[in-house]
């Protein structure tokens, strides 16, 4: 990890530099996944080449496509009519869980359920004196795809997160993509997906299963929107998709910010930065604090607790390159960086979070105490752990339950209220010279008058 | 117009295909286009390849590349410190539009204002038994970037539908961007900037428009967020630097559907089409009823109205390649059309529009009888008129007071709270392989127990 002090900057800004990413589509990817590319496609393609080469073989090709990179990526040959999960493939995923994972799930399931409800809004609408009623109609999305990654274990929170809003936002149709390890779908995830009403389980994950969710095959119809985060491939592959469906973020490594003074335990900072760090090998954990002391304690106490963390090796590659400490001047460099970075997750352990948090403007989630620690979040709290990552936080939410919601203008006017408007609205389309925009408006105003002279 | 019987078709998606666009990163732009872009680059490039081009310019070289791009498509060989509207030409702007205008633009205003302040979300949160509180903060953006088409003339309403919900949301600093016309900006739209808070006004267009508000320049401090509509070539670049700011949606041609059985006026529904027709050459308008009298005499309407309209070459064309009249069998029909085309504007000019509306799931803006002409709302209703094309009403929604805020969730968790949840979060990241996530809750609920042996 790397120990910055803000004294020794020029700027607040010249610290934000050391935690900026590259790009999306400047991203470098590993070795492996280059030699993976070549492969696959006999040539060294960039992630933006190869993805981009996928989506349109699975549009053209349909699931023929589909199979072909299941095959190519996952290392599986699956036949047509193996694209799904089955119902016997559920039944034995229930025998194959335990009923201490079956009670967590729904533990996690009800709470998450409980903090979504409370995200749905009403249809409105407002009527005016002059008989003019104007509204907003809320309606739920048809049909969804949520993306659950592979990696190397199952990704049981992102199924509950991603799912749950949808059913609580009334979407009738839920599609989960997710690829294959060792040639089938980990029982933990199968029984979430049943027991988040996922209607159907594709077995594909990359950019082939985001290129067949949004454009349909043979066998599957297209989704309105997917939601989820992915590796760069998957990301790339959404940004792609944009505008066909919807998605939900452009979504990057997950990362930490720790805001911390002197009455923080180092033993929890340290467990809660490598929590983040395990996620990736890109992972970023950046602490702030106005304690030079304490940053020293959590630097001894990290590498303590890596001696016998299984997941060390990824941990220890995210806090070279992306581990970060900065010891401020005061509390309120530490809120100002803190609002800079915008970060994913935000924990706030210092003696008064709750007047902290009233000053910061720019996090997905912020964690208030030492109690709140951030895996918490993760899993059972209930606030969703889609989060926006590497400071997009600016201008995005957390997944939410509007995001499975849109709405529709509703506009009624009465004679009255044409009278009166619509005069204003032919003087703006005259300037703008758009005379049929005017003409729709001068039609209805002349039959209004001659009708008031023939009466 | 093509008109077509749902009779004679083999199934209603056979109908929606004659209105489906080719995808953003196929479109063919016109002749004229293509031979700017050979001129600009010495090459005939794609619009994706432009685009790239301008955006990679603008992030490397700053203003040097946007005065550069300026005098390529604008004509205008502008000074640096030239870049943006200056006060003396707010002024003039002022003195140069009639009161009348001024009239009608704070009419709209007040209207829009009025709508969009009934779109503001609270923060909440709600606490729980164990005293765990959870919540949704929600923040304003800190700069936002408004896109108004150069075109033909002064859209000032475009200013006032993106401007007025970042100023109700409580947005800081509003940047407009917008072409140059013969070397200036039209006073109507400095004037409506003026009025709706707009705090920066730069004079450029097109992608490098976009390109200079995502990334900034030496001048320009970049924005958070991007809205408004543009070409493709602006809708592109919008795409393009999604994830480094935020859009408001991906945005093709206008269209217009209308919903309309025996009773509605020939006259209004012809004069409803061209006012979208007028818009754009490849503006699409489309009429589904169930009375082929009436699809007869909207027909006959039309080449009416044209035959005086000013923008009627424009909208023959539109017509041409993008106007479809549908008669349908009967009104179940037209309302499953309705929903499957998920159109920008859909009028219902039926006998009962309020009992039509309640089935209509996707739609950017419903206007319900025949006085809810859609070129009123476009300027004065209120509710905004950037609205999702191109069938993205499946999952998009308005442009909305929303769109200009975020939330962050909110997660403070107390000693009881964290012993109950505790446990089971340990449980599902044991399942995830993720052991530092288990240890960040074991570090804690160990002190915890250590704590009640102690006492």
């Amino acid at each position: 990890m790397r120990l910055v002090r803000t004294k020794d900057c020029q700027s607040l800004d010249e610290v934000k530099q050391l935690m900026t990413r590259p790009p999306l589509d400047e991203v470098q990817v590993s070795p492996a996944s280059l030699e993976r590319t070549t492969q696959v496609f006999g040539e060294p393609l960039t992630p933006v080449e190869s993805v981009n080469r996928i989506i349109q073989d699975i549009k053209k090709d349909g699931n023929r496509g589909l199979l072909k990179y299941i095959e190519l990526f996952d290392g599986v040959a699956l036949a047509e009519n193996q694209l799904f999960a089955t119902e016997e493939e559920f039944v034995a995923a229930e025998q194959a869980v335990s009923e201490r994972f079956k009670e967590a799930l729904q533990f996690s399931i009800d709470n998450v359920w409980r903090f979504h409800e409370k995200q749905l809004q009403n249809s409105w609408f407002s009527t005016e004196a002059d008989g003019v009623i104007l509204g907003q109609k809320v309606t739920s999305l048809d049909r969804v795809g949520i993306y659950v990654p592979g990696g190397n274990a199952p990704l049981v929170s992102s199924v509950v997160m991603c799912a749950i809003p949808a059913k609580v936002a009334g979407v009738p149709e839920i599609v989960m993509a997710t690829p294959l390890r060792n040639g089938k779908i980990d029982p933990h995830l199968l029984v979430a997906a049943k027991a988040c009403g996922v209607t159907t389980v594709l077995k594909a994950g990359g950019a082939h299963g985001i290129a067949a969710l949004a454009y349909g095959t043979e066998s599957l119809r297209a989704v309105d929107k997917i939601v989820g985060a992915g590796n760069v491939y998957v990301t790339l592959a959404k940004k792609m998709v944009f505008g066909t469906v919807g998605i939900d973020s452009i979504a990057g490594p997950s990362e930490i910010l720790i805001v911390a003074d002197e009455t923080a335990p180092a033993k929890y900072i340290a467990a809660d930065l490598l929590s983040q760090a395990e996620h990736d090998w890109e992972a970023a954990v950046c602490l702030i604090t106005t304690s030079e002391k304490l940053a020293h304690e959590v630097l001894v106490e990290i590498e303590e607790q890596l001696a016998t963390l299984s997941t060390a090796e990824i941990a220890r590659s995210a806090l070279d390159t992306w581990g970060l400490i900065v010891v401020t001047r005061d509390e309120q460099e530490s809120i100002e960086l803190a609002n800079i970075f915008a970060a994913e997750h935000l924990e706030l352990m210092v003696k008064d979070p709750w007047t902290m948090m009233g000053k910061i403007r720019h996090a997905g989630a912020i964690f208030l105490g030492k109690y709140s620690s951030e895996p918490i979040g993760d899993y059972v709290a209930g606030p969703n752990h889609v989060l926006p990552t590497n400071g997009t936080a600016r201008f995005l939410s957390p997944l939410s339950t509007n995001d499975f919601l849109k709405t529709s203008s509703i506009i009624s006017f009465s004679v009255d209220g044409f009278l009166k408007h619509g005069p204003h609205a032919v003087e703006i389309a005259d300037r703008e010279g758009l005379e049929a925009h005017g003409n729709a408006i001068r039609v209805r105003l002349d039959d209004l008058k001659a009708g008031e002279q023939n009466e």
